[in-house]
């Protein structure tokens, strides 16, 4: 199953965790499996405990494998997802980002909405609402409701059964916060009302309606980063 | 400048990479600069060198810092951009990955070359036309074209002024050559003719004509996914 690794012009530690992580990729571990212990794969690779150590720890900080302490090391169930791979915290220009962000929402998101009309299941739509129901909760407590706002996203992105819709909505979707100050009284009604009417075109099972009330949230959220100051420093 | 960082709950090594990615968020080290030394470093965070050392693999593996043997230790000039963030090779069934891919893409890069016709430069259009020439050369000497396919790609995305774009397309054709057999003769034409005709569209100026065939081009490329057999193992 493991092939020894052999000191090429990589460093070591390297060569083991690309082993690994070949290894995942053939399928021989699975998302959710304990590695074999430390000890173990540094017999199997011929390597010492250090390099596997430090391999290992490679992949924990790539999300590809997570350690429980005191209980080994074991795939990570969303092997490799990255948080913000797009490196958006490290662009200078918020407000740029923010509107950057909204364009490429606006081509993905209302399609998203379009095809979620057609294949989301009942059981999918009833979380929907209840998420929309909870996001009306948090609003009336003046509460912080963006991670149920993402939650909603992703679970729409879902409903397309397409594998890297629910992967790649979050890593677009995960910025806003950073722009849009959504304490402001009017931007809140304003979502409630546009994602109750995204919940309710994919229940009619009515694509156009679901792609339409999509792109008027989005650019909803446009409009009020537009109305930011330029100079966000 | 630092804050000597503090003993939580958190592994003292994971806050440092914290402390040190804070800092070039916050812009005080930029892309391209290099880190104080390894000493330095440690003094001034109150921890040992082998915790800085620790911190710094760790964000050598995420693609925010780089080690320049001999040279010292700078911020990557694509701060944390990452390789695969999605976790594609991750994803068991290959061809229809290739087909979500395809409908991601086919949402996104037509209206990506719609924005292009708006806003490239003359020297822009040049370089497309440069790189469709360098493809059709390496389809003529039956070589792989793989990489120049990517590049023009992603200087459609760059013509789009949208800072995201030029990093999200990668993503999503990176993966392409995994599925689709670019030695067929067929497809190789096609793609000659479908770049050719995204380029004079967007020299035309029409940025109907160049979303139109920016979507031809793409569903070229889905129909030869969809012809491999469906058990690809």
């Amino acid at each position: 199953m493991f092939t020894e690794v052999k000191q090429t012009s990589k460093p070591l530690p390297q060569l083991v965790s690309e082993e690994i992580e070949k290894l995942i990729v053939l399928g021989e571990f699975k998302p959710g499996d304990r590695l074999p212990s430390e000890y173990e794969l540094a017999q199997r690779l011929g390597v010492g405990r250090s390099t596997v150590r430090e391999a290992t720890k490679a992949l924990v900080s790539r999300n590809i494998l997570e350690v429980h302490r005191g209980n080994g090391t074991f795939v990570c169930e969303q092997t490799g997802l990255v948080q913000d791979p797009l490196g958006l915290r490290f662009q200078p220009d918020k407000k740029r980002l923010g509107l950057d962000l909204c364009e490429v929402r606006l081509m993905i998101e209302p399609e998203i909405a379009a095809l979620a009309a057609q294949k989301a299941t009942e059981e999918e739509i009833a979380r929907m609402q209840a998420l929309c129901d909870a996001i009306e909760e948090k609003v009336r407590r003046n509460e912080n409701y963006g991670a149920l706002d993402q939650q909603l996203h992703t679970l729409w992105a879902a409903c397309t059964r397409n594998a890297i819709m629910p992967n790649l909505v979050p890593i677009l979707s995960q910025a806003i916060p950073l722009f849009i100050d959504i304490t402001k009284r009017a931007l809140q009604m304003q979502s409630l009302r546009t994602h109750q009417a995204v919940v309710d075109a994919i229940r009619a099972r009515d694509s156009e309606a679901a792609r339409q009330a999509m792109r008027v949230h989005l650019e909803d959220n446009r409009r009020s980063i537009e109305a930011l100051p330029d100079d966000d420093s």
